[in-house]
This record gives structure tokens, C-alpha cells and sequence, in this order.
């Protein structure tokens, strides 16, 4: 997927929609992405890689005016695009069969590579489903893991401000272009999220709140988690639709049930039917979760320490664990005594922690309790 | 198990507390209950069958005495003691693996032997808990199900009062002698049951409230019942104690959900993550019991038409759907037109419902719909 790392020509293709079906057909049948960007209009013809307008918008100054103006974009702190080929899009995202070929990010993108959760539900969320939505969010940040969701009102928002308030922080996937907000009452939400947390988009600049591109960006959140759990949803909500592509991706559900008689509990009632997992607080989603995290946890050791494939896991859990004293231990200065980034660290620390271990501190400190 | 039948020998050993098993080994030795009756001492002696003191209590003039007692306590109007080996025995109950070897019953005995649901729950309750159970007991008995319950403060009362509502009215299963109702404020409920219900007992007349027989009785309750609905219930009620003895009997399992900050609730989350299904409505639960009134459909139709046996139960359920008009039909007016018992056109008025084809009206009459 190297070839998928090549910025301009990715921004090129991005700014024609063209999905990652159709990159990879276009990329087998041109060899490289620059042949196929260099190519004249004839030799797309009668291909069917594209359709001819897409065709034609791909060879036009246009496309390349447009390329020009998202380069300068990504000059700002804070501002980048990440074409799928990049080491830095998010691993798990990759593994979707519609992945997005290029994602847009306002902040702090490494917090992309941590582990994360999607929290989603109703825009008209009762206020105990925001505090609901808003608890579990802090519980799961503070063990480090992301908090993802849709910058919606409701449920979304609590769930960001819950995720910002923990070490994880949180993730905004929105459907617009990253050089607006929406909906605009959440202003002052989206720009702390680029601040202390990060903000992204597949969309290309520009683009304005349209209906159909939101169950589109529904599946980037399942896509970027390791489970989607569901607070408050009435039967038609599109958080269900979140929940689906979760489980078409092979991730984790989870509802809140509540009582028989609100109307929205409705929807995590009808998911608990259909398999999805009954959570009651944030230490049911850390227990559901701790399997696939030992797995995105090896995968990660594997990448990123390639010397230790052939080392148990278990040998760096222990070095982690000796580096925790019975004293609170600062995650800052677990890094130095590990030499391990904070991705992988972050996990197995909830790993410990689960296996009542060590016991999570305020301000991201543990210690041992064994 | 005809031998099972014989009143005044089950009687006998009934005030002795013989258990199933231990009747089963005493007519595999003795041949049959009257000649284990009518040996002496010396044959029981080192046969491990009963216990020394269980022995001495059953040849002893004391149990003769008792068992007289019993036999007048039945000579009273809607009084009577069911054996294991009677076929107005419950069969369902006939199934698990501890029978009681002897019900007492008082009130409409043949209500025992309609398809059953079991409705239990805390005995704190909530305002909301009880209309629920009442809801979903009303629901069910119109259906024509029995709602089977234990008399308890709380949700067994809410579930005993909607039953009386339906035409499947209610069986209370308590955990004293049928000589008295506990709790003493349930008297007057207790009294409607004999009257419009059934109210039974496994223990001896005389039986006080004891600890120990509760959870004894709750497998009765579970074991009457094709499944048992739990539907307020904390962490440590009793009534995970019959949701758990329903599992085990290979009955169905439902719990109603509720809100997460409700402690009532967390006995029914805690079944639902175990496995029990979520249900939000007696729809959810007839529906989930439909295969399995089926077979007790079955079973009943070749036990008591064994002319039928070789037809397909599909001719008989058409011969009912023939004998429905489009202008409400009564069951009495069915139960003339199909020649067939009340019990059995219950459950195949349910399937016939279920299955779209007619609709359930007020006062026990249904109509074609199709």
C-alpha cells in the first residue's frame, strides 16, 4: 500500500471520490498512481475505473488548483492529510472493506493510533443518557482509551466532553470538511476537540452538512474502534446504523439498556436482542474488550518493535509492571523507563489493570497493588 | 408411574418427606409402594432408602393419623391433593429432575394444566416494576396463559393480580401448608386465587413460613412454566434463584431491562448478560414461546386425542381457524364447534395469532383477520 502514501496524487484522486475499490483497479491497471495520473484521457477510456466525469475532473487544472489548496491547508499546526498508505492511518480502519482512501485531521494525530471506543446515540438524548453517555466516556479515557464519536448533539457531545476529560481524549469524525463545524452549536466543542483532541474528515474542504454523507461517516467511527457502544437511540436512529457497520467490520457492540417505557431505549434494546452486549457501566466495556486489545496490542508490538516478534508479550507486560512502583507512577515516566510509546503502553496498562495488578491514579499515575 | 397414583400410600409417604428419588429406589426395591408400606422394620433395615427417622416416621400410627388428616382436608369443595403418578399432574412439572412427589391444590386444578408463564421479581418493587408485571401478566393471561407466581409481596402480587384479569387467570405457588396464606397481608389475593385461580403447595399441612422451603419452591414455579420472566429483581433476590432453576430445567429465561441506576434492575441486566432474553412486552415473550407451546401442543394433542396421533397438528389448528368467523367467536362456542379441551385450543388460538390469522378480542373471542 506504499504507493497509497504518495500526498498529491492521493489528494488528487481524493478530490474526484474516487473510493478505494477504485484506486486499487486503477493502481493494478496503471501500475503506480502516477502513470494513471499521468495518463491521457484515452487511456481511461472504455476501462470503466472511473466514471467520465470523474475521468475528466481527474485530468483537469481544476483538480490540480484543488491539490494545490489542500497542500496549503495541511501548512497550518495541526492540519494534515493522511492517504491511506501513510504508517500513521489508523490500523484498524485499514481493515474495513470501504476504508476512506484519505482522511483529513485538525489536532493532535497521534492520539489516532491509540485504542478507541465509539460512543454514539440520539441527538435528543434525556439528560440522564448524557450523563450516562459522559460517564462512560471519562471511565474509558481515563484508562486510555480514545473516546470516537460524531460531533452530533446529544449523546455525541457528551460523550467528547467525557473523553476530553480523561487521558484518552477523543476523536470527532465528521461529515463535513474540516474548515467548518457543524452543527454550529458546537462550536466551542469542535475547536477544544482540535485543541486537546483531534478532529477528522474524509471529506474534502468545502463540504457542506449533506444528509447522505452522514451514514457514510458512521462507518469511519465504527471503523476506528474496537467496539461501538450505543447509550440512547430510538428505533430509527442512525447510531444503528453506526452499530451495524460495527458489527459488519467484526467489532464489538454494546447498549445501555433503560426502562421499557423511554422511547429512547428502544434502539439499545432492540441491539441487545440482536447480540449485542448489555454494559452497565465502563468496567463491562474494559472486560468485553480486553481479548481484542491483547490482540491490536501484539499486532502493535510487532509493527512497531519488530526485534521483539519472536519475544513472548508477556516479557514486556512484566517489564511494565516492574517499572510501576507501589508509590503512584506517572505514565511520563513510564515511557523513559520502558522506552515503550504511549500507543502500546496505554493498553497494557489497562491490561494490568484488568488482571488487578496495578490500580489507575488520578492525572494518568498507577501503582501496584500486588 | 401409575403406581405413583395411589392417594393414601402417596399420601403416607408425602408427611414423611420422602423426595422423588428416594421413592423411585423404594418401588425399584419393594416392588411397589404398598408392600414398602406393609413391611416391617427389619426389611428397610440397612437399605439405605430413607433415613432411620424418615423409616420410624412412616410405619408409625402418627402418619396414619396424618394421613386421615390429609384425606379430610381433600374431602373439602376445590380441595386436593395431586400425586405425581395422577395424569391431572402438571407435565411440565412431571419433567425436571426433583419433582415434588405430591401437590396440595386449592381452587381450579385443571388451570394446571394450561401452558404456564412464570412472572417474578423483587419484592421492593418500584411504582413502575409492578405495572409492568401487571401489564405483561395481563397481556399473557388474555392470551391464555397461566401466570405462575409465589404469592410474594411485590412483583408476584402485581403478577397474580393481572392474572386473574386474563381468561389464563393464575397459579400461585406457595412455599407453607395450603392451610394457611402467607404473607398475612396477601390474604385477600390469596382468597381470590382459590376462588378464580389455583393456589398449590408441595409441603404438609401445617407447614410454617420457613427460609429453607423458599427456594425449594421456586423450582416449582419454574418448573410449572414454559419460562419465567423476571422483572424487577436486585443483585441477591430471590428470583434469580427460579431464573437459574428455569435454566436448568431447559426453560426459557426473560428479564425486562431497565435503567442503569436502577438497583432493581441489575438482577435483570445480570440475566440478560448471562444469557436470558430481553424482553420489552408479552408480545416479546409469546413470541420467543412459540416453538416451544408447539411441542407441548403436541405432546398434549397425542396424549389426549391418541385417535389424532398420525395426523398432522397443522389439520387440527385449520379446523380451528374453520371454526372462527369474521364476527367474534367465543371459546365456549370453539369448544363446542372443535370437540377439543380448553387447554389445548388455548395455546392453538396463541400460534393461530401469532401467525396473523386472528385477532384476540375482549372477553376471551377472537376473529379472523385474513
Amino acid at each position: 500500500m506504499s504507493n497509497f502514501a504518495d500526498l498529491p496524487s492521493m489528494l488528487a484522486f481524493h478530490a474526484c471520490y474516487v473510493s478505494f475499490q477504485q484506486l486499487q483497479a486503477i493502481h493494478t491497471y496503471f501500475g503506480s498512481l502516477e502513470n494513471a495520473l499521468n495518463s491521457s484521457p484515452s487511456d481511461w477510456q472504455n476501462r470503466e475505473l472511473l466514471s467520465a466525469k470523474q475521468v475528466n475532473d481527474l485530468l483537469s487544472d481544476e483538480c490540480k488548483i484543488r491539490v494545490d489548496e489542500a497542500l496549503e491547508w495541511a501548512e497550518k499546526d495541526n492540519q494534515a492529510w493522511l492517504p491511506i498508505g501513510s504508517t500513521s492511518f489508523p490500523q484498524p480502519l485499514k481493515e474495513i472493506t470501504d476504508p476512506p482512501i484519505l482522511l483529513g485531521v485538525r489536532g493532535n494525530v497521534e492520539l489516532l493510533s491509540d485504542p478507541q471506543v465509539a460512543i454514539v446515540g440520539s441527538r435528543h438524548a434525556s439528560k440522564q443518557g448524557m450523563e450516562t453517555a459522559k460517564d462512560f466516556a471519562r471511565f474509558l479515557s481515563q484508562q486510555g482509551l480514545g473516546i470516537t464519536s460524531g460531533l452530533a448533539l446529544g449523546i455525541d457531545t457528551a460523550a467528547h466532553q467525557g473523553g476530553l476529560q480523561g487521558m484518552g481524549k477523543t476523536v470527532a469524525v465528521v461529515a463535513t470538511g474540516l474548515d467548518r463545524i457543524y452543527p454550529a452549536s458546537n462550536q466551542g466543542l469542535g475547536h477544544q476537540i482540535v485543541e486537546e483532541g483531534v478532529m477528522i474528515s474524509e471529506f474534502v474542504l468545502g463540504t457542506k452538512p449533506l444528509n447522505y454523507n452522514f451514514p457514510k461517516r458512521n462507518r469511519i467511527i465504527s471503523g476506528l474502534s474496537l467496539g461501538t457502544l450505543v447509550v440512547e437511540a430510538a428505533l430509527k436512529s442512525g447510531s444503528l446504523i453506526t452499530a451495524r457497520t460495527a458489527l459488519e467490520q467484526g467489532r464489538e457492540v454494546f447498549a445501555v439498556p433503560g426502562s421499557i417505557h423511554n422511547p429512547q431505549a428502544k434502539g439499545c434494546h432492540q441491539l441487545i436482542k440482536q447480540g449485542a452486549k448489555l454494559v452497565e457501566s465502563g468496567q463491562d466495556v474494559l472486560e468485553e474488550l480486553s481479548a481484542n486489545l491483547q490482540y491490536r496490542l501484539d499486532l502493535q508490538t510487532t509493527q512497531e518493535l519488530p526485534g521483539l516478534v519472536t519475544q513472548p508479550n508477556n516479557q514486556s507486560k512484566s517489564a511494565l509492571l516492574n517499572s510501576i512502583g507501589y508509590e503512584p507512577t506517572s505514565l511520563d515516566e513510564l515511557v523513559v523507563l520502558t522506552k515503550q510509546p504511549v500507543s502500546s503502553l496505554q493498553g497494557e496498562l489497562m491490561l494490568l489493570e484488568l488482571a488487578g495488578e496495578i490500580e489507575a491514579m488520578s492525572a494518568a499515575r498507577w501503582r501496584r497493588i500486588k
